[in-house]
C-alpha cells in the first residue's frame, strides 16, 4: 500500500514510453482531502533540474493536489525546453484532474542532459489519472525506478487513527544534501503545511541525509510530504515527527540496502564527538574514502584507512586518542593496534564500524555502502 | 640517475627483507656538501605517521645530511613503539655516515597499524651505507615502490651548471593536502634552506597538490628536496622555482599514468573562474565523483556527471551559465546540451574535460584517474 497506505489518496504506476525497456515509467499520487497541505525538501546541489526549480515554486503556498513522477530522464541541463516540458507535464494533470498546475509537484529521474518527449508524457498522465487507485500502490512505487532493483515501501500506523506511508527510488548518485532521490511521503493526520515542514525536517535530517553511498549528489532528489486529513485525527508534534521519523528511516535503508553493486551495508557510528556536526563530519569522511569501500567489498578490516579518512577532517579529537571497532572487534585503542585484525568477520552484508572520537558526548551514523567490481560496471555501462 | 643527477648525493636502493616479495625495501640517499641546506613539506592529515612527526622535527633548522626511506609498512598508528623504530633507524644511519641524528630524515610507505622490524630496519641501514653510489638512484627509485608498477624519476639540468633530480612512489591514496606520497628531489645549486622552501612550496602547490587521483590523503606524505651547493652556482629564484616546478610536474605526471587501476589520465581544466582557489575546488569536486570516473572508465562522456559535481560547490557561478567540453567536443553550452556526446572519443588514455565557468578569469587544472575494476581489485586485496 505504501503512498497509499493512508487514506485520503489515490495511485497509478503506467507506462509512458520513456523507459527504454518498456517498463512502468510515469507515476502519479493524487490527495483526496479534504486536506491538501504538503511540505518537501530539495537537493541543496546549485544544479538543479527543472522538476525541481518548478516543485520549489509550487512549495511556497504550502498546497499540493498531486505529485507527477517519471524515471527515463532528469530533465537537468535540458534549458527553457526542458522547463516547458515540466510545465506542461503539470498543466496535463491540472486538466485531467481538475485542479490548478501550480499545485502540481513534478519530479525527474534518469540521464542528465537529454531532452524528454513531451507527447509520451502527456498520454501518459492521461492513462495515469485514468488508472488512479486506493490500491496502485506499488505500480506507483515500481514506476519511479531506474537502477533499482525492488521498490522501496513503508508505512506506519498509529494506535490513535491516523497512518504514515511512502515511497521512494534511488540507486546511485545517493548522498542526498538535503534529501535523497524522489520519495514520496503520504498521511491522513490532520497538520497544517507549517507543521508538516517542520516534521519533515526533522526526520530528514536524521535519515536521508545520513545516507551516503557514493559521495554523489543528485540534481534531481525531492521528499515530498503530502496531508490528506482523511482521517480527522489532529496528532502531536512530537508523535508525528517520530513516525514520519521511523518511515524516513525504514526507506533510507531500503535505498542504502538496493543501492547500485554493493555488496555490504555499513553503519559508520561516531560517539563521544564534541558535537552533532562533528561526529557527522567524520562519519562522512570514511563513508567517501574510496580506499576504505573497497577494503570493505574485500572482507579487509582495514582501520588504517578509516583513521587516514578522519584525519582528512577539522572535528575535535586529539589524532592519537582515538578508538576504532569493526563489526565489534576493537582493533584500534587510542591510536595504536589493539585485537588482532584476523578477529573481525565481514562476511556478513551488515557491517558496523564505531568509531570513539573520545572529545564529547555527541553521536550520529552515517549509512553507506562497500566500492564493488558492480558499482564500477553499472556505472560505466549505464545510459538509461 | 634522478635523485643522483644532482653532483653531491650518493644513494642505494637494498633489501632489508620489509617486504614479502623479497624485493628492494629500503633507500638511502646521502647528501655530500658542501652544503646541506634542504626544505620539506608534509602531509596535511592530522593522523600523521610517526616518520614525519619525525621529519617535522628534523626539519627546524633546515639542515639534512641524509634520508632513509622504507616500503613494506607505514609505521602509523604504532605507538610510541613505532615512534621508537624510527628514532632508532635515524641513529642507525647517523652511526653509519657519522652524522647527526638529528639530520636524517625517515620516510615510510606501507600497511597502516602494523610495527615495522627494527633488526630489520638496522641491518638494511648497514647494507645500504655500505652500497651508497653515485649511480645507484634507480635503485633508491625501486626500493620505495609498493603497488607502483615502475619507479618513478625525472631531472632538469640548467644551461647554468646545475642539476634537479628526483624520485618519487605512490599509487594509492593519492589525493595530497600538501605534498604526496614519498618524494625527494635533489640539486647542486647553491641556495639556503629558506629559499629552497620558498621554492618547494611553490612547486608542490600547483603539481602535487593538484594531483588527485582518488580522493584519499595518506599519513605519510613527503616531499623532501635538499641541496649539496656541488656545482657552486648560485641560481635566482625564478629560474630555480621554474626548474623545480618541471620536475615536480614530472613526477606527478608519472604518479597519476601509474596510479593503482588506472585505465586514464584525467586532465581537469577549469577556466574563467572567479579565483584559483574556485578553479581548484571545481575542479577537485569532480575529480572526486565516483560516478563521473565510472563514466570515464566506460568511455562514456556522461557530462551530467561532470556539471552535478559542480553543482556541490560554493564556488562563484551561474549553474545555468557553464560549458563543458570533453577532449575537444563542447557537449554542454551554458547548461544545455550542444554537440551530440556520440562525437566524443574517449578511447585515447589521456581525457581532457574544460569547465568554463565564464565567472572570471582564473584557471587550474586538476588531474586524477578513472575508477575502474583494476582500482576495485587492488585496493580490496592490497594487504602490504
Amino acid at each position: 500500500m505504501s503512498v497509499t497506505a493512508a487514506s485520503g489518496f489515490a495511485a497509478a504506476g503506467v507506462v509512458a514510453g520513456l523507459k527504454a525497456s518498456g517498463r512502468r515509467d510515469l507515476a502519479l499520487v493524487r490527495n483526496l482531502g479534504p486536506l491538501n497541505a504538503a511540505a518537501a525538501v530539495f537537493t541543496t546541489n546549485r544544479c538543479k533540474a527543472n522538476p525541481v526549480l518548478w516543485s520549489q515554486q509550487v512549495m511556497q503556498d504550502g498546497v499540493v493536489s498531486a505529485i507527477v513522477l517519471n524515471s527515463g530522464g532528469a530533465n537537468c541541463y535540458t534549458g527553457s525546453q526542458g522547463f516547458q516540458v515540466t510545465h506542461a507535464t503539470a498543466e496535463a494533470v491540472a486538466t485531467e484532474l481538475g485542479v490548478s498546475a501550480g499545485d502540481v509537484l513534478v519530479c525527474s529521474t534518469g540521464l542528465i542532459g537529454e531532452q524528454l518527449p513531451l507527447d509520451k508524457l502527456v498520454a501518459g498522465v492521461t492513462t495515469a489519472a485514468n488508472a488512479l487507485a486506493r490500491d496502485a500502490g506499488l505500480g506507483a512505487a515500481e514506476a519511479i525506478m531506474t537502477t533499482d532493483t525492488r521498490a522501496k515501501e513503508a508505512q506506519f500506523r498509529s494506535p490513535n487513527g491516523w497512518t504514515v506511508g511512502g515511497m521512494a527510488k534511488g540507486a546511485g548518485m545517493l548522498a542526498p544534501g538535503l534529501a535523497t532521490m524522489l520519495v514520496v511521503v503520504t498521511t491522513d493526520a490532520v497538520l497544517t503545511s507549517g507543521r508538516l515542514d517542520a516534521a519533515l525536517r526533522r526526520a530528514t535530517r536524521v535519515t536521508f541525509d545520513r545516507l551516503d553511498s557514493d559521495g554523489c549528489m543528485s540534481t534531481n532528489d525531492t521528499v515530498a510530504l503530502l496531508a490528506s486529513g482523511a482521517s480527522g485525527v489532529e496528532p502531536g508534534d512530537e508523535e508525528f515527527a517520530l513516525a514520519l521519523t521511523a518511515v524516513c528511516r525504514d526507506l533510507a535503508e531500503q535505498l542504502q540496502a538496493d543501492a547500485e553493486g554493493a555488496s555490504h551495508d555499513i553503519a559508520i557510528e561516531v560517539v563521544n564527538a564534541a558535537s552533532e556536526d562533528d561526529a557527522v563530519v567524520v562519519g562522512r569522511a570514511v563513508s567517501r574514502s574510496n580506499l576504505f569501500k573497497a577494503a570493505i567489498f574485500g572482507n579487509d578490516p582495514n582501520w588504517g584507512r578509516v583513521l587516514a579518512a578522519v584525519g582528512t577532517t577539522d572535528a575535535e579529537f586529539d589524532p592519537y586518542g582515538i578508538d576504532v571497532a569493526i563489526n565489534g572487534v576493537q582493533v584500534c585503542t587510542s591510536g595504536e593496534p589493539d585485537q588482532p585484525r584476523d578477529l573481525v568477520d565481514l562476511t556478513p552484508r551488515a557491517v558496523h564500524v564505531l568509531i570513539d572520537l573520545h572529545a564529547g558526548d555527541e553521536t550520529a551514523t552515517i549509512l553507506t555502502n562497500d566500492l564493488t567490481h558492480d558499482y564500477v560496471h553499472e556505472n560505466s555501462a549505464y545510459a538509461s
